[in-house]
């Protein structure tokens, strides 16, 4: 079983975080493959970030449908191009905050979320809502840690596990979901400071779309998630599909 | 990794039908403790009977902490007992409604239900409501067969693809969740037969459930779900326990 | 018309307690049956316990058919049992924490509920959902007390004040509402001490289930409400019900 | 104890119907005074003669006052004037609306309304919403029987009926409420004839601000229910007020 | 195109703060018409002075229609009489509440309300719920300067803009909406003091009203919307409208 | 004041049918421009259309900046990228979704919505619940025309009218939205036919946008739709900025 997860951002060392936590969680027969968005931003930390991760990753998505790919991971905490990618691919798609708001779910009452900066809280509340967790999901907490510092940051650590105690203290919560991909290595050791369960999205994602793709179960590939239409295409992104695209204008 | 499926009925063949699409879907590193109620009724179809599986279905989530399951299954749509199982749980407990209605919620925008007898579609609604799915499911249909003739009645079938047709076209559905666990041996059948994907909710909380014990989660064990403070139990139930239970009174 | 009251736990001082707020509100013509539930816990703290009350608790509710009762009240906060003694009653049943969330509903704009455990809040928040008051329920406050502390701590009076102002303070609200049975007897000198309205769930149970028997209404009888169909039980609670039981199996 | 039963109309003949329902349920003790509108229109069927209803309703409202009312019924199923009155009045003022939705949605998981015109039906979700019976309230149906034809169509009981079963078929309903206090004479004939509970507003509310007062509940008196600021009225309606008026300016 | 701007209170300085704002926003080619309320409350702080208030508001409105009105503002933040109102008139009316949520709801993620007197905090929170913008409106607060000291109180500057502080602290909004027409004059100062978009309900008003006008479009006319059907009217309320009122009974 | 019109899609004609849309509704002192995206597909029928648009679309925003344009108009019913323009927009940004949402909920209880493909219903769904419109959005229904088809089907208009007629049917709607720029040109004689307000996107968005801005209205511009963090972006897209770009990495 081929799955593959894709960091809709471009900087390598985020991939690589990312794959260690994927790794570390998919079953025995699962193959990984784990890929850096082609094109886009170097972190996604706005709406324009991640309207512009897009193409690159959807160019990713046709990638992995002509590989044979069983499940997909979108691994950023926005869940950029997720109704776009399921579109294309025959195999189900998981986004990292989608994954970890249903696992945080499954685990007790209710959950908060410490993401990186306070512009993205608007963002994960829209995904809660979209997902039906807007009861569940207690609150969304910003440490004010940008993305890229997560890697480089001495105290990622101890602002992270003091922005979840506040979560905890202020919304009562029985689990801790952590807003972005960067922050997956922490995962553990936040853990065990805390006292709750948290959830890294990518592991979230990897053993849940594993689990889909076990099942036998694909995407929806009716009515609103079908191909979609072919039609030609203009400008500086009509040429980016690789020919053999089966989505080609 | 020992996980452990609950049948809250106490009927055996059920139980084997469970078991059947438990070890489907199980990962390789995987064993399965697969079991019967106890004490309760031969089938769950109505609040009454789920009132009075509950508990022979917790002196199992007993026994299994004794034995260090890693995850629980109760396998009912109902999902009768899932907050108490949790109390006594360290490991992760799912109820198949809600694992269903999780896997069915990745899939599309939306899924309907199709389940036994008419009187249980309140049930599925409460459950839909309670676990955030309340736009996301769109329909809960009847097919009128009560349980344990879903294993003799020759029309089964036949007619639950029925009543998945009749959902598809009232509700626009993107998926559906068969609403019983009898219904479990005939779920590939009934998804080649109407051409959107089918989630059976044994499956899906086993799998579910292994995707959380990978990651190392376990239910919340602070506050609301917390062991039961002990106490004196008196009657009938008081005596029900077995020697050594991590609840004695 | 005789009304029956369930206490739904074993601790006869309890029942005692509420059987005093019942008469102190029932109508003239109304005579009132109060018992404790004849096997379960001494008191009802976690979803275990409330779980573990339900049988007895249903048992009750059967006898009372028997006996013509014309309006049943279930008298613990967390409301155990109500849809599955709703299907064996042909007469109303009102939960006390539904009835005590009605009334308050009715007196303004939203009211807090001031409960025991703080474990026990996630239980109300849900039963505020299931009954439409989510919006009207503007907080869950513990105050930390155990049920059957109430009657014996001699700050509890104090405390719970306290935990009634502290709702007040936070939430706004124009009511208040006793989330414990056990809390009846302090309800008026409560709301003398904190200057608005205090609900207790025991009177406001027997006085709108006394007002639907005067209405001539019953319970819902088809459908999901209907009588239970009948099974073969097996194990420690098959023999629990009486001869005659119309429930039998 | 004195309660005051109110028709915001001005149509004797349909006071009269109210207050026949009202005596029919109140209790041994109660003293009721049912009285028309001196002030307003007719009938009321829209918004316009709602909203010309309240000045003369909340005339009553100060006059119970006075009286020493211990509840109100406001006898329109528009519940007009609700707020202001509860501002007004220290004892619990009910709408029968609101009245007939909490008594049904006591009976099962969901009831349906029958109205009169089709024109109300908007008002009706509006206060189905503001108590929080959106999901409770499953359909409103319009017989499309004038108000005052109630008392004179020789096929209204057939109609309602008719409108009734359409309600059960489309909506799975567990009980009816009737949409019009003009119906109130008809309630137990069509609960015999639709065979589920029906639910007269008259009654209902009757029984139930009873039920509050017995308890000794007050409506709110603090903050948004306080009595409103004393000021100069201009033009109309600013001598309508009687001598002594607690309102006066 | 002329637009008739109703102020429902009777203090002809505040209409000459309302018709300053409405001015100062109207299109080139737009007349306007603004007036005082003929009859009521000299300034509505209550559910009791907003019920006063529509009889009058409601005949301006008769009187516009004969005036071939294009558009009409209810200029008080209860949007007092607004279904009534949109009955009787073919052209659009939005009271300032709403035009003030739409607007503020047009600019970001959710606004805050700032308004007078805590008493009418609940009428918001109605108000928000009935157009939809429940999670949009993050939280309505009171600066507890009464309505008419709005003109006359040397502070009411300074208290608003520390009331809308606070609402962006603990509300985090991106917009504030002012809560009363008698606010507009400090509209401008306010934004520039607090740093975010801060809407005044009269010039929204006036903008979208025009804006709908200027688009050809009328209030709906059928059905809830339709001319409400005649009949008699007694008493105090009964001569007030002028001959040739369309709505003549 | 000058207000920019973005086609989102490359097609010239529909973008003249837009233009001549929002020509007929500007206002005297309003200077308008109207460009098609410079890169994208001819048309947006799917979640990959919409996403592949927005980047075109970000760069028309960008440049309106450079321009000093006073209030921007997303001429597509999917509102693609309308979060991502706000953070680098400075004036308001309205999708025609919004705007024509907002403006039907002006006009009455609610609105129903015609489009263009059924694969796009989910997408107006989506919008309806993220505005606030879950409750007055009471259905939406596809004429199945794809977009381009809408200037060359002879049979379009007939169809459209068709399917609103069947919308009002079902839905009981006040008035009807259409859901595509496309329509617009059919908007009048559309309303004409079929007897409720119809409301076209283009020009709701306009009339509202330009209201916004007479008002001195701009976007929220602090917190999550402050400008975005600059950094680098890879790839195809990372050269497609002019120079002088406000967001320039």
């Amino acid at each position: 079983m081929l799955l593959k997860v894709i960091n809709p951002n471009t900087t390598a060392s985020m991939t690589a975080t990312i794959e260690r936590s994927a790794r570390a969680v998919a079953g025995p027969g699962t193959r990984l493959e784990v890929v850096s968005n082609p094109m886009g931003p170097a972190s996604i930390e706005s709406h324009y970030d991640e309207a512009l991760s897009v193409p690159g990753l959807l160019a990713e998505i046709q990638a992995g449908e002509r590989a044979g790919v069983a499940g997909y991971v979108v691994a950023c905490f926005g869940d950029p191009g997720l109704d776009a990618a399921r579109e294309l691919a025959t195999a189900p798609v998981l986004g990292i905050a989608q994954a970890a708001m249903h696992a945080a779910s499954m685990l007790g009452r209710g959950f908060s979320v410490v993401t990186t900066l306070g512009r993205t809280v608007g963002r994960a509340h829209d995904l809660a809502l979209s997902y039906g967790f807007e009861r569940v999901c207690l609150g969304v907490h910003a440490c004010e840690i940008p993305v890229l510092e997560l890697e480089t940051d001495p105290d990622a650590f101890a602002t992270i596990v003091e922005s979840c105690r506040a979560a905890m203290l202020s919304d009562g919560c029985d689990a801790i979901v952590l807003g972005c991909a960067g922050m997956a290595d922490l995962c553990a050791r936040i853990s065990d400071a805390v006292g709750v369960p948290v959830v890294d999205g990518v592991s979230a994602a990897v053993v849940m779309v594993e689990a889909l793709a076990r099942m036998g179960l694909r995407g929806a590939s009716t009515g609103e998630f079908a191909r979609p239409p072919g039609k030609p295409y203009t400008g500086l992104l009509s040429g980016f599909e690789l020919p053999g695209d089966p989505v080609r204008f």
